[in-house]
């Protein structure tokens, strides 16, 4: 289904009903709203204007739209910001950073907290029963524009509660930091001191610890916000529209909070966003790279717990990438259609004007700048609407044939310890996903920890720490286990296992890490066996009791097997990666179907989509009967069949 | 006629005699003094130590020499700053700039024009009825050294007053902002926060009035300025140095307050400062490119309403750049002929001698480094004085056939919103203007707004905001008009217009912009018709009634006619921007003389130039009799004929 | 002789015992200790708990070891600069830098100056006598982490003191600096601003003194913790480990407290910090260049008068590069030789085991992370350790035929004024360098104004400022002498001299500086004659009277002798370099011995080492037999013959 990102409080109130009419035409069901408005909500402290919300969210309702409210949170108004400065967040460089756009708070402040609660109250009590309100999305975008960590005052004083909190006594803290290493132990937690403007870098245990304080802040903020509205808005569900890309918390400890996952699909800024190459840059520019929003939609299905939206769709050009190209004819479509593939309910576009104003001025919208006029993304919406009646109801998603185990804190841990400047924990699972679907499959994202039952291969790019659980579930595990650099290498306090890396994976892949070598750009170390290609960035020098299937140019392992798992020692360049997957898929027993690079595939229940990202034709496999689409699936098409 | 730059203070009085007669020698006629002396006309409040200026005013004069009297008020002496504290301009990143070098005060500031009119009221009474001071120059350098906009407490508290004046309510402020988006509505003028150090982009609108506001109390200081000396120096005119490629006020509001315009031309430093290409950066390295003084100087004849002054003109290598060549001989004598071709009264050579000491010791001089010894600069220059004594008097320059429109707050328009990274208004207007150049033909630079009256062309390579007059102007306007992308795009308000871009001119033009696309280096869009080239950078999406002349690779509209009016829907690359350039010309009816790229042609009244900027010799045209120079015209030569 | 670097207090006390055991079979004799521990001897304010130290410095006594110990004020504790916030420094961008690493302290706090004193007294008394103890490390790499400026009150407050010093009236200091220029004269010292943040560049006079003033702080400081270490240490000698491209000091000055210098050699952790091209980065990423160990064991042989140590040798991968590749196989036996063929009195490993926490969690150690087994560096450790007692003592190191004059000094002043981007005084020197190690010489690094009596070949590849000393030096010189750019171009005061550059040297070398040019990248100027190959980067335009034996392209003096002075007026590229050292070594015959450029030579006493770098074996030359090693020098081998 179809959904809109509306904003009542930027157009006329006599255009709302054209509006709400238009939408309708279009096929849209959903409309989402409130998100930014709490300076017309609540002009000044404690004086409230919410007819004009009601008569909105009538007008909506009235046309038998289906309305989704998001709490104001994201944008607390100067006279909040007037009256309680100690909600200023401030940037690494110790600056406090102003108001005058959006996200200007810290999870730290308490009496954001406060303020936060008082107004979702407000908000969750005059709509909570409301016809028209069928869901709730909390704030909007956490940690976009770096806003999850802060380094303030009120970030120092909660840091300290949160430490005191974890370990107790300055001891049990001295002792899991390493403090005696330069002078650094502390006597009292008074004694803390924010990981930031050191003369050299700070203690990595450190700043991991200040890392995971503030995820942690966002997820309890989150479930602050949650618990309110769930009191007074029995039987809707709630969501958080999450950005791509941002990491700097654990979105799957959001998701706890959560009926459903949402997030915010923006494929052409993001090209410029993620380390791609130049070249890779240049040819998907206008079309975004086939992976990226197939990324994030596999792993926002996990977050969500099996259930997502794409909150907010691109519906052309955005207006904040360093370039921000018109997308290529079709693409809009294409976009809508793979979200539904990966098992989206819901895409809902963002937004369905665009604004002749401020600073969101040069982003499309469904319609054209201050019009009722469709702009070409909302031909392409139109088009996909038109499809979706024909297709009829979607198939159930089943649980895919590989699980790639995603973990927010091995992020956190190489952004704080790189070792290797470009070693950038996300492009390593973007490269091992990209060449899993090269292979035609659909991939499940797991929660470190999480049951890996039902898989037949199970990957692991990297895992910095291996927790209790996590251990626990990969030995369990049947079917093949592929395991990457740097797992377990590090052990809850930020230590190096006693036993070396991969610690708690010792055992189970027979391995022993006894150096690492992090490689500028200009080095790679070949790599020859079962496979073959080259360790790029980082390699490991392992002494094993496992098989060798791989060696280095030297003989040292690179590819080691124990029962049913492979253990990868380096960063492998593209020709390597490619060949650990076939092997493993086949090993694994799944079977494959390589598709051109340009080209991707999804199953969803019994359809398979493909989707054509490149500027040649691709043929259907043989006996294969479009639904949708033609038997050579043209640039920027989309075809479905039944498997 | 030749000038020079000269610091009396810098050089025992002993020297004074001397150097006035070797000034006189070179065949010099005016000397500019004073204006970084502040410490030594009062070294400490209320201390005036006048006496060694008069002195070597007299000297000066007794030699021979017209003096120029600069305002000292780009060194305010640290007793000063000291005292008030309150003069003090702060950096984007919200820190104080500190005392040590110059132009360390805000224009905000109500303290600092107290000050300034308090010492220019005093220097001007003491000197202003002197017969050895012909004219005076204000300050130096405006907005040298980013120092138009400024950041701190005073910034803030004069824009709060600006605004008040412009906008009378907060709801007209609210409203022309769209201060609605992102809770940004304000309730009073006390609200108003600097656009600098937020989470995210602030808003574009807020950006635009705050750039506006500087450059308005730029020409509003200028102008107290100008109003003292004109009370006490009657008959004597005023102008100001300008400072090359800085944009950041508007230019053409300062030189309402002027009698002519003057500016600092440093070639060679430019080439490091313009963004060329590597390949540009290194053929021209020690010539500078041949469009780089010239672009100026057909700039600051606008300025100066046809009257206009090179007041520094770099005798040899300077010390400002990233690296600093020494020119090719014959560069020196080379400038100071093109300076003369676009019609300067007067060329004045920075510095006298270069200083042996401070910032500038690396900066030459016509002597050498504390010496009484021509530099090679210095022989150029005495080259140049004799060659023009055996020219005699100049001719008047003459309306040129092609009139620019240049405009400021294009500038800053997309400086705060480029949207694509690489859109740079000066790139745009400089290869506008050098496409031309490559034709032989004169250019003149024209304020939007200004009439057009007599221009067989004009060209407006991007004006975001078309004013009612400049509607006026450009419908007025008889010639062949050639509009560039981006014009018409925003309104007084930095919305998009109703109409869509290019709002007012969507008459005129017969064009609606859709869509627009910024695209990467790596990228670009073919363009063929009429005319053929790529468009690179920026692409528009036109709806159009007008004819079209050339498309882009999908058909769309690239180029269009109706009437005498040619739209071009792209950035276009060098090829594409010649071509369309000729076919105005050729539209327009214009005689055009194409050059080699290394040559530059210029009249001045019957008299032609030609420049050489390369390594081989050209010819002149058949006909031409050479009253300087050669039939060949060698590298880094000149040759003067009549027309 | 070996050494190691341990921390007793990372590790339980009962693995003392094994530790030292363990470092007597591996053959260590001297072991550092105790420069980070201040919080464990101090852990509040006069509550000392020395107990362990004792029992450490026991157990290592006991063991056969002799302690090196080294007071702990890289590392003041949280509770010190709690209550005295006045030690903490500033960077140049204004702001504090916090506690949470190593080197928070300013040298400019009178506070830290009484806190340093206390602590190394206390450590000194209670271990001064101790017959465990042979020698002293003050502090640890003074200037590390750009810690030698500071930008804080207390900074100026004692430059404001320094100054006063120096100049005695204002008057002086203005007419120094040059103060008239831009109104910057002072009436008073309390006038002085610090040299940063200022609207564009400050006075590189002021900058300059600046610099000075902190390096001579720097010296002073480690003289007041060398005159308490002798007053209570007898008979110890006492040390400072520098750290290697750390030249922000004057090291020669702190030299002069001790009585050996040592530096800390991580050979590969510099290839990313030198300014090679990306070819030689990736060249040597794994060997490191092979001029960069020797370069500073002949800079500190200089610092110490003859005697010095390598207190820190890189036993495998490292953890501050952006890139930290594991060494390749016999890289750090190789080091290790090479250090002592440059003349070392020992080489210490940094550091004994790796510790599996806090900041230098990924640098190795002789042994694995927690772990009392060798790692791969320390295996070669032991292989060293075994050839050392084969070989048996090494002869004294003997005077080399080629003296390069070092001037800390110049570093700063081009730091100051580069006016080349690309002009780095100490790539400068390291290419002159690399290029007479090419030949196969040994050179020693010379202080400015210290004799030269004995070198037939004296370099001097830029000394800005000559002092009378430095003159006189050169002048008596009876070698041939080699003067490079940019000597003599500045006086005491940061002017350019009188007579123009090369200043002092003008008589000497017949030359007059009249002008420079500095080159970007993509620019060269021929130069042919005697020598032939390009400038690049700087060149400089000479009236002579010497003999012309090169000149450039365009016929001006590129290389001039006068008697034995050659000078050359370029930065020259290597075809360049390599021919004038040719040449000058003929001129001064010098034999040499061009090896390939993987191969280095170096002869202590009768003894002649080879080294290879690279990936080929090297044939020993006829007659050689090898004591160590063989005839052909295979990839990372050392031979060793007598001569
Ligand atoms: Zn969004
Ligand atoms: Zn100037
Ligand atoms: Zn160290």
């Amino acid at each position: 289904m179809l959904g809109v990102c509306y904003y009542p409080e930027h157009w006329d109130e006599s255009r709302w009903r054209t509006d709400a009419r238009r939408m309708r035409e279009l096929g849209i069901s959903f409309v989402r709203i409130g998100e930014f408005a709490w300076s017309r909500l609540e002009p000044s402290r404690g004086t409230f204007t919410f007819e004009w919300l009601d008569r909105a969210i009538d007008v909506l309702h009235g046309a038998g739209l289906k309305v989704v409210l998001g709490t104001p949170t994201a944008t607390p108004p100067k006279w909040l910001v007037d009256e309680c400065p100690d909600i200023i967040p401030y940037d690494e460089q110790g600056r406090p950073r102003g108001f005058g756009s959006r996200r200007h708070y810290t999870f730290s402040s308490e009496t954001w907290w406060k303020e936060s609660a008082r107004i979702v109250e407000i908000v969750a009590k005059r709509y909570g029963e409301h016809s028209g309100i069928v869901g709730w999305q909390t704030d909007n975008e956490y940690g976009c524009h770096d806003t999850t960590l802060s380094w303030g005052p009120e970030d120092l004083k909660s840091f300290k509660r949160w430490l005191r909190l974890r370990y107790q006594s300055t001891d049990q803290l001295n002792e899991a930091w390493g403090s005696v290493f330069w002078s650094m132990e502390l006597t009292s937690f008074d004694d803390v001191a924010l990981p930031n403007l050191t003369v050299t870098e700070p203690n990595p245990a450190t700043r991991l610890d200040f890392w995971r304080f503030h995820s942690d802040q966002v997820a309890a903020y989150d479930k602050m916000q949650c618990e309110i509205i769930r009191k007074h808005s029995p039987g809707r569900w709630i969501t958080h529209n999450f950005m791509g890309f941002v990491s700097d918390f654990d979105h799957f400890k959001v998701g706890d909070n959560l009926d459903l996952a949402s997030w915010d699909s923006y494929p052409i800024g993001f090209v410029e966003k993620f380390p791609f190459t130049e070249d890779e840059r240049n040819r998907w520019a206008a079309t975004s790279h086939p992976d990226i929003a197939p990324y994030h939609h596999d792993l926002y299905r996990a977050v969500g717990k099996g259930r997502f939206w794409v909150m907010e769709q691109q519906p052309g050009p955005v207006n904040w990438a360093p370039w921000n190209p018109v997308p290529k004819p079709g693409m809009v479509r294409l976009w809508t259609w793979e979200a539904l593939a990966h098992g989206a309910d819901v895409v809902s576009y963002f937004r369905w004007r665009q604004a002749p104003f401020a600073q969101e001025q040069m982003h499309a919208g469904l319609n054209l700048p201050g019009l009722d006029e469709w702009s070409p993304g909302g031909k392409e919406a139109m088009q996909v609407s038109e499809e979706l009646a024909t297709l009829g109801e979607l198939p159930e998603t089943r649980q895919a044939p590989v699980a790639l185990v995603f973990d927010y804190q091995s992020y956190w841990s190489t952004m704080i310890q790189p070792q290797g400047k470009d070693f950038r924990y996300e492009e390593l699972c973007f490269r091992w996903y990209e060449a899993l679907r090269h292979l035609g499959l659909n991939v499940d994202f797991v929660r470190p920890g999480a049951s890996l039952e039902g898989y037949p291969l199970v990957v692991v790019p990297c895992m910095t720490e291996v927790t209790e659980a996590a251990r626990a579930e990969l030995e369990k595990a049947e079917g093949v286990v592929v395991i990457g650099t740097r797992t377990g290498s590090r052990d809850r306090n930020f230590r190096i296992p006693e036993n070396l890396p991969p610690g708690p994976l010792g055992a189970l892949s027979g391995n022993r890490v006894i150096q690492v070598s992090s490689m500028r750009p200009g080095l790679a170390d070949g790599v020859s066996g079962a496979v073959s290609g080259h360790a790029i960035r980082w390699r490991e020098y392992l002494e094993t009791s496992a098989s060798v299937l791989a060696t280095f140019d030297n003989g040292d392992p690179a590819l080691t097997e124990k029962g049913n798992v492979l253990y990868l020692a380096c960063w492998p360049d593209a020709g390597l990666l490619g060949q650990v997957m076939e092997l493993s898929t086949r090993r694994a027993g799944i079977p494959t179907m390589r598709v051109p690079d340009f080209i991707r595939i999804r199953r969803r229940g019994a359809l398979v989509f493909a989707f054509n990202y490149g500027a040649e034709s691709w043929p259907l496999p043989e006996g294969a009967t479009p639904l949708l689409g033609n038997a050579f699936v043209g640039p920027q098409e989309v075809a479905v069949w039944r498997a």
